[in-house]
């Protein structure tokens, strides 16, 4: 079965289609309420008794006939018109009413064989639904067709946009809660519309469903006059299309009449800017139809109980009927409810759909669970990519810290022959910092930034095609990039560092996708979210405070260790060897912390694709440790400003303490820090304990929060003798050494904490201890005196000491 | 002098007035560049050299001079109208003109008399400016008028309306970069007209500021058609007045003159709005005023430098001219720009502002960096707090664990006296889970949700006048209480604990601005923000995976000590004794995590204020320790669900291994966990020791990620032997025992861990081991075969054995 996109109408329903939606509608409403409520006796064979009812009631059923509805009649419409359809559901709370669809669709039995289309399957489909051992409540990754879990609401509309990148016929429709249309995510997603390219990506068909109620109050969308409701869709650059519908209220063929034309009539107007966009026709960004849908709440549910409304109010939004189990009454009137929906002319003896109901559905890979943008990991091609030694920084033995580069414009370089070579299923998407981060010019070169909203003479890297995409939304960016992961392309997110704490919530609800997703045998691992987090916590100096906050790591590290990875490349060639693994890897959500600024650079590509296979390593070059015998101190860094002050103080040391036997490490995976029983990339303890030996004091100079690194490493040997210096939430508009020295990590401190650790050492230097501390006096007074941090500090260059006169 | 509100226009502004404005305008732009540039000759008295200029050229021009336009206009509405006005600043990174703006005022001065109104003052005021030992860059707890540092964009609409709930007589100009317009919390910001009451509340005027430029790329709301942006404004229930100004590009007087009479549109459509308000003639929601202000970015400063155009431009965003301290022709450039202003009319032979400049200026406290709500400390009363005593839950020393009570919703009831009691001063914000967290239905007898759309027949508790706000925006619900507590009131945020995480960088950015402002000498200290995370990881199992996060806490932990508490009462005495105590508190934000499920009672009201008043300590009743020798084992808690889950672990083992000798501690106050000199409540070594024995294995059943115990105690003696329980990050929809399983922190499975770390008693008890694995399985078999837990679990009532036959 071939789609044919963008097809038009052939003309208007007739009855009997409207019959076949209805039937089908029904039949989902039917296996809605099934999995809410009942444990046996799924096609009511028997009347309704207490053992047949879960003892637990879980779910929502207020969007449930909603969603329900949507998919009768987007089933009608796909069959018409042959049409690829991916079905983004914002209240994903409505988790009965996708499984439904998916079951009715045959699409379930395919996924999962024990849950088969006749009366067990749905016994066992009924009694999975929000059961220990079953199935979550929402439209999770165990959800055929799903992308968009919908328990954190706000996302539904960034994914659809994400899934419509760079998929010409692809149909993404949207429904958006009226909940959910309250939070600022979705407030702001609908501006998608000024990123989307007509001709070269899919359509996205948002549906903002009305339904009045959130879980104990009214919905603002729902309480504004219509002609608010609409200047706001019109401000958004939509055509909405407003449409309401009383479900059971009024007479069937009315209701879905009514719908199919609004529907119709949308589909045709995309098709319509679809063939002009690809006619080269399109002489403005187009006003993409949408569609308000008002119904009830829980509509089709009873209308009162014990004299109390329920049907369009709050009280339908979960379980509208609680006491079934043991209130005979109430029983009785859930097997009304259920039956009302006539099942026994939607399934057969068997249990199986009926032909009235099988008639709407699509076939083959058109029905929307089957969509495979659902199951991106189908989908998905690895990235061509260029080897990375034709952009390695040259750094020779003798030459170590003398070359100077700035690491993100080197990636940049490399990220700008990823997009010349994978066109269409590769993208940059960020807040307006692909330039601030240094990614251009190089990634300019290579591509455009996709717009299209009014463009201006004089604008630059401004067109109707490209590969980077940027708002100022790292909600919409990170949004995005999760659509387009999910439906089989690869991205990267680059953005600031303390702001990615914006997307903190997305981050946490992203990797639980990817935890859940890894034990659901159908879903092909997608391609890993990639964080490029540079303009860092210690180059924020010139920003302040606000601008200053490494603890994204913090969060993403609390989510499973199976999903999460955390580097930290030092210089261009580690961040070169970083970004190949990660743009390689899958399943996975990588953060990469690096710098922007010009800085030193420290190992070779051979030197730096070694150091990152193992993940940390002794950098022998940097130490004074003498063969055979143990280091007297560790000085560990993880981080490029961390490694720069940790190499500048192991310089100051070798020259001013030569009988110290240092060794120093650099941390680039903080996997490895952790026991092999926690994280995968946990490095066996006797190997650790080579690196950091247990009764050797280690000096920990750390990019983010200092805890951090005692939180991975307090069951490690090394432990009461592990010092860690971070950031100490200290912070201000200054210089970058000023920074470093306001939190206890600069070169000076590092050294005197390494002389106070090992046993005698202090007593040998306390001339050099008293120097050390004077630079620092002296560092901080210049500073405050000229504006700028001191020569020895500034124009330091590995070997030179540091120390200055 | 007196504030009159809300006075219409008395006729057009004179040509004279608009040359004071003019002038006023024209000193701000030159005081502002001043900060960027210069360290020296600020009234330019001798050639611009060298020497003169600052060595790092950091902050923004591009917004600012659109800032000092804005108030030097607000200005003479002010003194025209006497009209009360906070000007919040969305783009806060044009600190330079809200600086210059505040010094022109004369209020600079009056807070840092060290930066006087004369050249030497004005010479300090440059110097300091994004200086080491200076201010910060941005619009920071620093600047006097402000309340938003605008770092990180998003939150000034939500700040505007939260200052402007309950001070009907406060205009709040809000000026709203189009930038922050793309990010998501702004998007719905605009939302809060339909919260406002206009006659309780004061007016909010929203000021868009179109001047076309992010960082590096255009924005998209300069860039849709004019149709769209005013329908986008309607949409959102607003009037919108478009004016657009070149500044310098086109005559002065007719620059200000359209300028004024848009201002003073919109101030006169307010004062309609307010006086039908006042009267009760307001039939409907009113459609609010609202700017949009296009101008050029960066306007008045050099058209083009070396070829590139730069005012109007992206390149105007932050230091139009960077060569200026080595480039001769750059410094003539900035020279003649600087004198482009005049600054010999505007300042006088001492460096003071001119008389033409001062007569722009405003009396007293109605100069805006004056306004007293924007230094909300000097306004906060008190709340009355009626005696928790009162609703206390009577828990008698024989009946313990006997009583159930919901914790929250006894809060509630203490919430309503709080309410009732402080009925213009007390807030409470949700996104529609004041009633799921179970503070209603007691709120909702003593206040209503306020609510300014569409009411409609059958709603319940929606008021034009109430306490409670909810919109389904965590970022507006917290926008809004920084606002309303910025100002000098209180109030409480209430949320599902998971989606906290969407507000974690709002936190970090008011954890930040609590954190700097405690060196404000002139700040007085405004009331907590405090958090109350119900509905919490584990009594999320109906939700699912989604709904299931404890990591708000390490995110609050990340910031200073000296701001963030985090307090877990374990039952609702301990509730009432933390809430009251927040509601105290000053300064700080309080996370409290709270049941809202029935559970069993623990302490009486005395000895929860003892145990809160300690933050941690001994449960005799509980433990099986011996009179004088101290414990074998010591089995911690913090949080409800792991109290409960050690209490009867507890139980299980006193009666199972009676030689055991258990000490059990509950920790309610996190803080007291870290070493003093890391944390203000960070119990002394020995105090801690005697708790927590150095060499006595403990168990420490924890609220949320187990590693944050680790991270907060690594220090202590007993670390090496302290062994955490918490969320693993394993979750779906089932019971809550079986949660608690699948993460390891049962009863049975710390009953386990305590027999197998205590030297010898796993030997002696090797049949209760089995018998508490079995029970484990047998529990998890229960579940998955009847969807529900075990007898023995769900009935379980301390001390009886929990072991079950």
């Amino acid at each position: 079965m071939t789609a044919t996109a963008w097809q038009r109408r052939s003309g208007e329903p007739s009855p009997d289609d409207l019959d076949r939606v209805d039937a089908w509608w029904r039949a989902a409403n039917y296996l809605s309420i099934g999995q809410i409520y009942l444990l046996e006796n799924p096609l009511l064979r028997q009347q309704l008794a207490r053992e047949h009812i879960k003892p637990q009631l879980l779910g929502h059923w207020g969007t449930t006939p909603g969603l329900t509805f949507l998919q009768a009649h987007l089933n009608r419409a796909i069959r018409e018109r042959r049409q690829r359809t991916l079905f983004v559901t914002g209240p994903g709370h409505g988790g009965p009413a996708v499984v439904a669809g998916a079951w009715l669709d045959g699409v379930y039995a395919e996924r999962y064989p024990e849950v088969g289309v006749d009366e067990r399957g749905m016994q066992r489909l009924f009694r999975q639904f929000s059961f220990p051992g079953g199935i979550p409540s929402h439209a999770a990754p165990e959800t055929p067709g799903s992308i968009n879990e919908g328990g954190e609401l706000g996302y539904s509309l960034a994914h659809a946009y994400g899934a419509a990148f760079d998929d010409p016929d692809l149909l993404v429709a949207c429904v958006i809660g009226d909940g959910e249309a309250e939070t600022g995510p979705l407030a702001t997603a609908w501006h998608g519309n000024k990123l989307l390219n007509p001709a070269a990506d899919g359509a996205v068909l948002p549906i903002l469903h009305l339904n009045g109620w959130k879980i104990a109050g009214p919905t603002l969308l729902a309480r504004i006059p219509e002609h608010e409701l609409v200047s706001l869709m019109r401000g958004y650059g939509h055509e909405p299309l407003v449409v309401t519908v009383g479900f059971d209220d009024e007479p069937t063929r009315e209701v879905h009449a009514r719908f199919a034309a609004v529907l119709d009539d949308a589909l045709d107007r995309i098709a319509a800017i679809k063939a002009d966009a690809a006619a080269g026709t399109l002489a403005e960004r187009p006003a993409w139809p949408m569609i308000v849908l008002r119904s009830p709440k829980g509509g089709t549910c009873p209308d009162e109980v014990d004299g109390e409304r329920i049907e369009g109010t709050w009280r339908a939004h979960q379980v509208p009927l609680s006491g079934v189990r043991d209130d005979d009454g109430h029983r009785r009137i859930l097997e009304e409810w259920m039956r009302s929906y006539r099942p026994e002319e939607l399934f057969d003896e068997r249990g199986a759909p009926a032909a009235a109901v099988r008639a709407n559905v699509p076939k083959g890979d058109l029905r929307m669970a089957a969509e495979p943008a659902s199951n991106g990991g189908v989908r998905r091609e690895p990235l061509r990519l260029t080897a990375i030694g034709g952009h390695a920084i040259d750094v020779a033995p003798d030459a170590r810290g003398a070359v100077e580069a700035q690491a993100t414009a080197v990636l940049g370089e490399w990220l700008a022959e990823v997009i010349r070579d994978n066109p269409r299923t590769f993208r940059i998407f960020g807040p307006d910092e692909t330039a601030s981060n240094r990614l251009a010019p190089a990634v300019y070169a290579a591509t455009e930034r996709q717009w299209n909203a009014r463009i201006e003479p004089g604008d630059e890297h401004l067109a109707l095609t490209g590969r980077v995409i940027e708002v100022l939304s790292e909600h919409q960016c990170q949004g995005w990039l999760e659509g387009y992961l999910l439906t089989g392309r690869h991205g990267l997110f680059n953005t600031y560092e303390a702001f990615a704490h914006i997307v903190d919530s997305m981050l946490g609800q992203h990797a639980k996708w990817l935890e859940s997703a890894m034990h659901v045998p159908w879903r092909e691992p997608i391609a890993s979210l990639n964080y490029l987090l540079s303009s860092h916590v210690w180059r924020q100096d010139h920003n302040g405070f606000s601008h200053q906050d490494p603890g994204f790591i913090d969060v993403a590290l609390n989510k499973s260790p199976e999903v999460v990875r955390v580097h930290l490349p030092f210089d261009a060639n580690t961040l070169l060897v970083t970004a190949d693994h990660c743009l390689r890897s899958t399943g996975r959500i990588n953060l990469v912390v690096a710098g922007k600024q010009p800085a030193p650079q420290w190992l070779s590509m051979a030197e730096a694709e070694e150091h990152c296979r193992r993940g940390l390593g002794v950098l022998p070059w940097a130490g004074t440790e003498r063969e055979g015998s143990g280091p007297d101190a560790v000085l560990a860094a993880a981080g490029d400003v961390p490694t720069l002050e940790a190499l500048a103080a192991a310089a100051i040391l070798r020259e001013r303490a030569p009988a110290l036997s240092l060794r120093v490490v650099n941390v680039v995976d903080l996997g490895r820090l952790q026991p092999p029983d926690v994280h995968p990339h946990g490095l066996p303890d006797d190997e650790y304990d080579r690196i950091f030996p247990p009764e050797a004091p280690t000096v920990f100079a750390y990019h983010g929060y200092p805890w951090l690194i005692h939180r991975l490493a307090y069951r490690r040997g090394h432990h009461p003798h592990l010092h860690v210096h971070g950031f100490l939430e200290r912070g201000t508009t200054t210089t970058p050494f000023d920074m470093v020295m306001m939190n206890e990590l600069d070169r000076y401190r590092l050294a005197i904490d390494v002389l106070q650790r090992v046993p005698g050492l202090a007593e040998a230097h306390a001339g050099l201890l008293d120097e050390l501390a004077d630079a620092r006096a002296r560092a901080r007074a210049h500073t405050r005196e000229h504006g700028v941090d001191v020569p020895e500090v500034a124009d330091w260059r590995w070997p030179a000491s540091s120390l200055g006169s």
